[in-house]
């Protein structure tokens, strides 16, 4: 069996979300045992992970993330298009907009302190579809 | 229904390829309607994710892989073996081999300005086997 | 058909393991022919990628991410909760917990160089649970 869900989200600039409870929503109504969901961000200024959603880690991983790809940086895509969301784009590739979660007993096999994040790397909010590709029996 | 293709990839050192239109014709020609695509890089010095394919990004991105895994840097790789792709190995396992797109209605779950790519980070022009893994209804 | 296994790992602080040939039993075990197998972590802290698994790189990867998510830099989760292990975190998120290898004829489709590596982010041992799902014919 597939089932197909897309989800709406609408983020704030530089937001992360965590989306674990509208996924496994979408699980529970899919009436799937077992199988597993594909997460997927559609839009290249985004990005899909778990992380132990508190907000220590809220700051912390978006310090490392502009170490690695600083928002004020001159970059080459901003040059090209005249806008400012370079960063966004970088981050968005090196974190990548898929993530596939197992789904076991009607239960996506989530850690007690791992929940799914949607990342939106962009500079101004965004509304994004991701979509939720469900396979099992 | 499971159905599997492998496509060669003749990419140049440090390249950058837009595979998009090869993964949707290896996904239309299987006729399924419904389910996903795994793209998987065999290999270890090279990584799929999505980006918006234009020369500005195709600069950035290896800009900021140049901070996290420098080119001109000493690898323990390179002294115990003799080669010089230490840097190529460290950010093919930061990104990851592999990538997992719905299919829905025969087409890649895409955003417009989102293409798959295939980054060679090796040294020296390489010729690569990417696996599509399609399996759906 | 979907098989589930969920294997055990006892990994030390910091530590990479080879986990392929666990993979692959379970694989064989399962009789699919062709198919996927999903290998997730549990928990946030650890994450899964692929890598040429010598004693090399076992530095140059730790060394790249040592400069991404410094050990020893004052990280918000640390302050709010007491701990210590705000980098496995950040770590752990920037990699991420999943990986989807295709099957092919019963066997992994990893190239000879490219093993599936766990990586114990935490700063502590941990007996952590990696989720194989398998689905295919």
């Amino acid at each position: 069996m597939i089932i197909t869900k897309t989800i709406k989200i609408k983020a704030k600039e530089g937001e992360y979300l965590d989306i674990t409870e509208q996924v496994q929503n979408c699980v529970s109504d899919s009436k799937l045992k077992n199988g597993a969901v594909t997460v997927f961000v559609v839009g290249s200024t985004g990005a899909v992970s778990t992380i132990e959603y508190e907000p220590g880690l809220l700051k912390d991983v978006p310090g490392a993330l502009e170490k690695l790809a600083p928002s004020n940086e001159d970059y080459e895509h901003n040059k090209t298009w005249g806008c400012d969301n370079g960063y966004s784009h970088v981050r968005a590739t090196l974190l990548g907009p898929s993530l596939t979660v197992p789904i076991v007993d009607e239960k996506l096999t989530l850690g007690t302190w791992q929940q799914i994040v949607f990342m939106n790397f962009d500079t101004r909010d965004r509304e994004r579809e991701i979509v939720l590709q469900m396979m099992g029996e």
